[in-house]
């Protein structure tokens, strides 16, 4: 909303505000009213604890997730099995691993996916340092835990290309209906591929 | 999203973006880690102007509006005629008019509305002030730009009351039907009342 008789430090704010994705400017103007309404102190910590993140976070420079220090804590735990990894495309996707709780192994994180349309290739991301990774670390399993679209299946195919040299074992997702899924609801697609890799059943 | 193995920064942003209104613990992740792919300085001018907004903006003495001074931009313009106030339960309904283009008046903002169910009497709104400017700077009229709610009618009410005796002129928004609107879809109330309102048609 513009506004004739301006007010310049709220204009600032909801410009501020308005940058962030998703938030248009109808949005960035009652958020700007409600840090308005709350205690000073309360938006000094909001202000200074997004400042401090974005100034100390670090990227782990084994694997490339997000952390505190140089190593990351999954990398770090003497309890993780270092010889298997999870290649993924993004840190959203080694949270939502780790909230499985059932991987014991490592990541690697890409930092996106070869997309040719959008100018993204390998070079940009992390694909030659997990190649490096392999024989340095003596690495026996890769996971590739990538979305299952074009550039996520480009992207696996060209590191199981470089890997497969190597002779380590290479392994991908199960792809098939979702648990709780109907399959009168299920895209052919799915159901084709599910239907294709049956697995026993364990009687 | 719960993160087993935790990074303390990203929690704490996370949290932080959480506490404003209507985002949610997603989209908190999704707005923090896009705060990290900006550069430094950029997160530094978002936090520091947020904060900034908040310790200096006050509110204007006389009619309560937000202001970067004592007195806000509309009761300090020499064009403005200060004889003339609208009075809105929001500093949003300031910015509203404002965009209309065509009031040359001042304002007078409440701060909310009576309602009782939510427990706001009129003592915790800026009436009693403005029944003083009401003497003090001999109004003339008063233009009650309240919501057409039932808080906003036993406000502009109780409003009313306190301010007849003084005998200034008291005028209302005109309710009707929006412009564009089709007949069809108004409601009833709102076209009985245009119906009983009706205006000449200027020929």
């Amino acid at each position: 909303m513009e506004n004739p008789i301006s007010i310049q430090l709220l204009d600032k704010a909801v410009e501020e505000l308005h940058r962030l994705p998703g938030i248009g400017r109808k949005t960035a103007l009652r958020l700007a009213l409600f840090l308005l309404s709350q205690p000073e102190e309360m938006v000094e910590k909001f202000g200074n604890t997004l400042i401090d993140f974005r100034k100390n976070i670090q990227h782990c420079h084994i694997c490339h997730n997000l952390s505190e220090s140089e190593t990351c804590p999954v990398c770090a735990s003497p309890r993780r099995d270092k010889h298997t990894v999870c290649v993924v495309s993004d840190i959203r996707d080694v949270m939502a691993i780790e909230n499985t709780g059932i991987y014991t192994g490592v990541y690697h994180v890409l930092g996106g996916l070869v997309n040719p349309l959008a100018g993204i290739g390998p070079s940009q991301l992390t694909i030659s340092h997990l190649i490096e990774r392999i024989g340095q670390e003596s690495l026996q399993e890769l996971i590739l835990a990538l979305p299952a679209t074009p550039e996520g299946d480009t992207t696996a195919f060209y590191i199981a290309k470089q890997a497969k040299v190597s002779g380590i074992k290479i392994s991908t997702l199960a792809k098939g209906i979702a648990i709780g899924d109907d399959l009168e609801y299920t895209d052919e697609i799915t159901l084709g591929r599910s239907l294709a890799n049956r697995t026993d059943f364990p009687v």
